[in-house]
This record gives structure tokens, sequence and C-alpha cells, in this order.
């Protein structure tokens, strides 16, 4: 099959990788019918994490089940599946308090790479959530969105407590960013106040839910946000970033009480313990445990609800990954979908 | 009137200070029934926090109420009250919310020092909460325990997400962390491992409701709580101690998607962002809110179902201050009642 391998910075390539193949009986193969470009594998492709050899990339996917092994009972071949970026059992203590990207036999789907054909995903039935059916061609852009992005943004939400009545900070305009603040909308947020110096980007926000827009960063950001608060901060602020500066931004912006849901995979980030004790504020993130989600949001994406596949502002044939990490690193797009 | 005043390291000594008067229209003055030696008192005692000239002490009391200001309506002279260390309005949005310890007026009692025979307290209708009736002596060191060490503890414990079925983790043994534990088995704890190698503090966790002792620290006291918990870590872990050891301790002890409730005065605490975002575990805690727990705690304390008082272990009259903050210094005590 063809596949995408990043060799080293700034170097993905799509080559001919071997097919997969069933190796544990929980196992499922799925032929992809999209795939796509994660702002969080901009970190290796930047060279900002360390690449030890050719390595498979892509963990996000939607497709179509072709082979299941043995022990696997709830899904089917012929089936139209999406998946978390986290393959979990969902019946573990973990997955039951529903913190499945943490499952005690979690296996990340980044070590298998689903920029591909196919793609071998292990815990089947506790993984994989199938849809009503054959999805017409225009979902399938807003069902691979929820395999992570929108799934990681709502959990953000949900980790930021956000609800009726509350304002809503969102730190990060990327894809995660955005899909915050459809989730916040979504969850009956009263306010919501993404922060974006991108019109493009700004505008997505708006279509989402936005109802302000705040271009600065760092400290101004956080005294913009305090001005549309009464001086207060945000009930809740998702943070989409990962970095020391936006981990701040996120935690001086929130009212005390209020909560932070912090998504972006953490570089470097080292938090000062005598600030986090006076800021009072609830502190929760992590890789999000997407399957949590996935039943009601491929709901919401099968009722029109919502189209988080908006994100999706470049498509290209999966030949032409290596310019969909060009366009994101960039940003030229916000994100990249890859067509098979 | 006599207080307790800190000269420097090692140095608390007690002597003549000005009565306090009413300055604002919203004050009380209290004469205090007793007051006592915090361990955080013990961060400026022991030079770890710089004294910069002689500072009065103390930020416990209980007391009755001798004068009021004019703008005062619901506490009235005679009654006797209970306090918590921070003076709040208790009717701002932050207040209204349960957080009183961040009101936007908040003022620290520590800032008046209340080892001494009078206090002035700043927002008396919002701070003090009147007891029924004035309280039997021996109910005295419990309502004085409620102001800062049972309200600390109990907070703890609802950061901590405690509730029916869940294992508890207590990491420090001082009266707060003591107080974690009476507040777990109160708030439906099934299982309190206090980690402890201390014998009279491991019997009073015991009295007080812990299931378990460990007394094992750092990465094997971690080991320990896995090993008592199916390899998963605690539901809810409460930390009062606030150094990076029992920061890590606690977030390490705790399961992927559990609780961490902090309490312990953060110093010299750097979170490592990464650890943290794979722990994904929820972090909560500060100065805690004690006025909101206030009510029912007195409640608990008058109908004798709880005795929290049992952490003072030590008494001397005021006087004695100094011999207070030694034996607490030294762990001799766990906690120094000063009568008046």
């Amino acid at each position: 099959m063809r596949g995408a391998i990043l060799y080293g910075p700034y170097d993905v390539r799509v080559e001919q990788r071997p097919d997969p193949t069933i190796i544990e009986p929980t196992d499922a193969i799925i032929r992809l019918s999209a795939t796509c470009v994660c702002g969080s594998d901009l970190w290796p492709y930047r060279g900002l994490e360390p690449v030890t050899g050719p390595t498979p990339m892509g963990h996000e996917y939607v497709g179509i089940v072709e082979e299941v092994g043995r022990a696997v009972t709830k899904i089917k071949s012929g089936q139209f599946v999406v998946g978390s970026f986290w393959a979990s059992d969902n019946t573990c203590p973990i997955c039951q308090a529903g913190y499945q990207s943490r499952c005690v036999h979690a296996v990340p789907i980044g070590s298998i790479g689903t920029q591909a054909q196919f793609a071998r995903i292990p815990l089947a039935d506790g993984t994989l959530v199938a849809t009503p059916d054959l999805p017409p061609d225009d979902l399938i852009p807003s069902l691979l969105a929820a395999s992570d992005v929108l799934g990681t943004g709502w959990f953000a939400s949900d980790a930021a407590a956000v609800g009726p009545g509350k304002t809503v900070g969102v730190v990060g305009d990327g894809a995660v960013g955005l899909l915050g603040v459809l989730a916040a909308k979504q969850l009956g947020a009263e306010r919501i106040i993404a922060m974006s110096r991108h019109e493009a980007r700004q505008r997505l926000a708006r279509a989402f839910g936005a109802t302000d827009i705040v271009t600065e960063r760092g400290d101004a950001g956080v005294a913009r946000i305090k001005d549309l608060t009464d001086g207060l901060g945000a009930h809740s602020v998702i943070e989409a970033v990962g970095t020391q500066e936006s981990m701040l931004q996120a935690i001086r912006s929130t009212r005390p009480g209020g909560h932070v849901g912090f998504v972006g995979v953490s570089h470097g980030v080292e938090l000062p313990g005598e600030e986090l004790f006076f800021a009072e504020v609830h502190l929760f993130g992590g890789p999000a445990p997407v399957r949590r989600f996935l039943p009601k949001l491929i709901d919401l994406i099968y009722s029109q609800q919502i189209n988080p596949g908006k994100v999706f502002d470049l498509e290209l044939p999966l030949e032409q990954a290596a310019e969909g990490y060009r366009a994101m690193d960039e940003r030229r797009a916000i994100k990249a979908l890859l067509r098979l």
C-alpha cells in the first residue's frame, strides 16, 4: 500500500509500505476513506520532536472495515467506522470512567500511521464506532474531524467545564481551538472569546459560535479577557497550543474557581507552583479520550447539527501529503485532508 | 493587648500590641477565645519566607464579638463567631461561586495577626459565621480547627472530588492532611490511605477514618499506592505539604482521570508540563475558601458528628506561643492551641 513516511525535518514522502495484517485477534484492518495531517504532526515535522528513523505518520482516520480478528465481535467487515487516536479496550476501569486515552491497554495509533491506504486498528471493538450506514461523501470530512480535532476540542470544552451561562476563552486558533469554539457553543456557552490574529481563522471561529475575537497575546491578551469579563477572567478557558506562553495565558485568563482545559501537547512547559496555587483555577487536560464522545459526535454530524469538517480548508490526494504538511507548517492551511 | 510577633527566624515573642479599633464600617472587633499556630506559620518561622520586620502572627481564630462597625448588619456584639483566614464580602461573583478566599475584596487575616487577645476582622458580615449559642469549652478546639485546618482539609477533599466508593490518598500528616482524612471519611470515601511515618499521627489518621497507612515516600510511596489500587492509583489524592516532592507524589499516585486537591502552600514547586499532560489528572487547589464550608462544619461540630479538635495535641497560654512554634517545628506537636 501507499503511505506517508517522515524521514526527518521537513521531509515527508509517500511511499510503498507493507499492507497491514491482523496481528492480535482483537485487531481490525480498515481501508481508509480519508485521513489528515494533525497540528501535533508538525512537532516532529519541524524537528521539535526527535525522529530516530523513517516514521509512518498519521493517527486520524475514517474508513471501511476490511477484515476483523477472531476475537472481534461488535465491529463487522463492511461497516464504516470512526476511531480515536488511541486504541482502547473500553472495558477497563479507566475506560469505564471515560478516560479511554489512558486505557490500561491503550495503543497510540500514531505508532501505526494512518496516512495510508490501510491501517491495522488494535482493540477494534473498544476503539471503533460504526456509523448508522455508509455516509454520504459530504459527511466524511466531519466524521474524520471527529476522530481527533473535534473530539479533542470537545474534550477541552468538557475539561474546562463549559456550560450554559459561562464565558469561555479559547487560546489557539488551530483546528482544535476552532472546534473547541464549536464544542463550547454546543455545550451552551453564553459568550465565546476566540484568541486569533488570523483573519480566515477568525471568520471560522465566528461561524462556529465565537462572540468575540481577541487579537492580543500573552499578558496583553490576558488583559483583554479581563476587560471583557468585569476584571474577573473567563469561567472556562481552552488551551490548544501547548507552549509555556499559551499555558500561562490560559491560566491567567481564568477567574478564580474557573477551569482550564488544556489539550495542546505540552512542549517545554514548566508551571510555577506558587502562581498555580494562588490562581486557584481547576486545571485538567491531556490526550483527549475521544472515544467517550464519538457516539454523540457522530449523531450531531449525521443530524447535520454541526459541520466540523469546515476546518479542512485544503484537500489533497494522499500522494501529495508533503504539500499538506508544508501548507500547515506555513499556516497557509488550517488543516489538510488527504483523500484516498 | 498581648500578641505574638515574629522578629526573625526562630524568634517569636509575645508582647504588648495596640488594641485594634474599627477602621472600616464593615469591620468587627473580636475578643479571641482561642487561636493557634499553623503549619504555614512555620515557613517564615524557619526563615523559608522572608520576614522584613517585626510581624504580628496568626490567622486562625474564634471568639466573641466586642464591637461592630456601622455597616455591619448580620453579626452582633456578644455572638461567638468563627471566621476564615481570608476576609471576604461573600457577595461578589467569585464568593457566590464558592471561592471566598479569592473574593474581589479579600483581605488576608494573616496581615492582621490573630495570635493576640483581640483582632479586627474586615468584612465581618461576609467573613464571620456565628454559632447557635455560646459553645461549651470542649467544642472550642474543634470550632477553632474549622477556621483553617478543618476547612482546608475539607476543601482539599472537595477539590479532589472525594465521594462514595472512592479510594483517597493523603500526602502529608500535618493537621491539614489529618483533617483531610476526616473530611474524606465524612464525604463517603470507601478507602483512605494516609501517608505517614509518625506513629502518633498514624493513630490519629486511623481515628479520623484512614483504612491504610503507607510509610514510604516519593516514588516508593507512589508504588505502594499503586499496589493497593490494582496498579491504577487512587481516585482522589489530597496534597497537604507544598513541596516539589509532595506534589509529584500526589500527581503520580492518582489514576488517569482522577483528582488531586492541593492545599499545601506551594514553595519552590515547578510542575513539568509534559508529565502533567500525560498524567491526565484533574489538578485543583489553592488557599481554601473555608467560608463556603463553615456553616456545615459548625453543624457537624455542634452535633458532635466530628471532633477535629483532636489535632491540638498541645495547649498553651498565649504567653507561651514561642513554645508552640518550637514544638511544631520539631514535630513534637501536631498543632498548638493558644488559650486566652
